[in-house]
């Protein structure tokens, strides 16, 4: 076996490929935008140049990859929401066809970070464990016991659906008043645009240096998604009585605007003393997160893969 | 090995104790109001007595116990909120020292139901499954792959402290707006009370009575409470990815009362499909649930227990 493995991360807007030792340092990183077309070969294409460029000749003998959902969980076949050419792509298939020899996992890019920033980063050594990105979207993965949990079909950890406010705005789960609805980084620039906020380039991080200036209602924007954040891990950590939970993704990056007030609200709402005790941390892993995350589902001896879904 | 155990259930109101076989089956069962006095050492006379009327002079050789929290877990050292006299009560030491060649466990009592709903009630084949009750408090333990989920400290499954209304009533954890605090009877009975409804005795039996007749006030109670179950069902059946959900309990026994206005506010936050999949049923074993489940700590091989707890 090869003293590497394969990483791969599937967004709507980057893919990014590395070799990622079994320590979990990452050696060798590129990446691509996305293409754009509806043609699923041209994006498949656009993934084997990338792979090819970071493997230089070498074939894998382990490949783990996060991909964005939802999917049917292990067979891996993607649909992803933010990436329309792809529906129902048999990605593990695919792969498992290019390097027939190699193990090849494949599962939800939130559950990716989390097995990294459990496997290296801000959640090492805890047993219990939510790792989650607030970004575009609000997502997550489950450790429980020391070890991914993907609940019944694959999609547990998605934190972003947790429902904060019973009647709050739809979201496009369906559902109404998710975190996700209030706290994905298009709601927030939205909400602020809606109260009279405006900028040349409208976007969470102009939104956040506005908030640094002190305009009040760019505070006031990153202040209702961190109450909402604060709400949902209340209920999270009450469920679930984890060690920690760390915060990662573009949003998050604008660091203490979105995590003091997530954390006031968290305060507000965690009565029993096991909740309180738990640690809210930002991520450590930044954009490698998912890519290690990818490695530790072929890596790390089964912990981040349950027995059964090969 | 006997091929029973000695099961026990110690509540606020009452103790119950069973020989219970290896098959699940309730052999022989005793129950007893618990004592009201605040000496530790009547308290353990009477669970002593009460389980000395079960053995019958044989000598249990598994002894597991769900009791009420909070405890020291998996020491087993128990402070019940609605047993004033047992505060930091060495449980399974005691057991111990009494049963010396014994396996003994404690666990809480809402773990006990959950575990009992899984091995022979409505969790019955799921992987993924949380058994609540719904009674004078809400609570509630959580089967994630097949097994037990504890958390970090034994408090996993506590579903009364997801946040239903950020704005909502104050709970007695100290938080705000949980779903205990809505949805617990002696809440609902209150809150229908300031609306104006009064009974010779007001419980949660004569408010299901007054529902089932169409009093409009008593009905409005009930589906607030279904309501704020239904809305934290829709956040933990996100977040976990479950098979089902079994909801027993005093309030739970009114039925569609409760079940259906929750299940209704669950449609409505339910929006992905793998969380509209989850089944929302009744619980099956009634008072049963936590002897059953008691006994299933230490008869179903390690999957109500976690390894390394002992």
């Amino acid at each position: 076996m090869t003293d590497w493995a394969l990483a791969v991360d599937i967004g709507g807007t980057k893919l990014a490929a590395a070799r990622v030792r079994t320590d979990g340092t990452v050696q060798v990183r590129a990446r691509r935008p996305t293409p754009t077309d509806d043609d699923p070969e041209s994006i498949w294409a656009a993934l084997v140049s990338l792979v090819d460029d970071v493997t230089a000749g070498d074939v894998p003998a382990r490949v783990g990859v996060g991909c964005g959902g939802p999917m049917r969980w292990p067979a891996g076949e993607v649909s992803p929401l933010n990436l329309a050419g792809w529906r129902d792509f048999p990605l593990r298939a695919r792969l498992s066809h290019r390097y027939p020899d190699a193990i090849v996992r494949v599962h939800n890019d939130a559950v990716a970070v989390a097995a990294g920033e459990h496997w290296r980063g801000a959640g090492r050594g805890t047993s219990h464990f939510l790792g989650m990105v607030v970004s575009t979207g609000v997502g997550g993965g489950l450790i429980v016991d020391g070890r991914v949990d993907s609940g019944r079909s694959g999609n547990a950890g998605h934190v972003g659906h947790v429902v904060v406010d019973a009647d709050g705005p739809p979201c496009a789960c369906g559902g109404r008043g998710c975190l996700e609805a209030i706290a994905r980084g298009p709601a927030v620039v939205a909400w602020a645009q809606e109260q009279g906020w405006s900028a040349a380039e409208a976007s969470g991080a102009t939104l956040a240096d506005a908030a640094w200036s002190g305009d009040p209602l760019a505070l006031a924007a990153f202040a209702r998604a961190g109450q909402a954040l604060g709400v949902a891990l209340a209920s999270v950590v009450a469920t679930l009585d984890l060690d920690a939970v760390a915060v990662g993704g573009g949003l998050a990056n604008s660091g203490d605007l979105l995590l003091a007030p997530a954390r006031a609200a968290f305060d507000r709402h965690a009565g029993m003393s096991y909740v309180r005790d738990c640690r809210i941390v930002p991520a450590e892993l930044g954009d490698d997160a998912g890519l290690v995350g990818a490695a530790a589902f072929v890596l790390a001896g089964g912990r981040y893969w349950p027995a059964g879904a090969d």
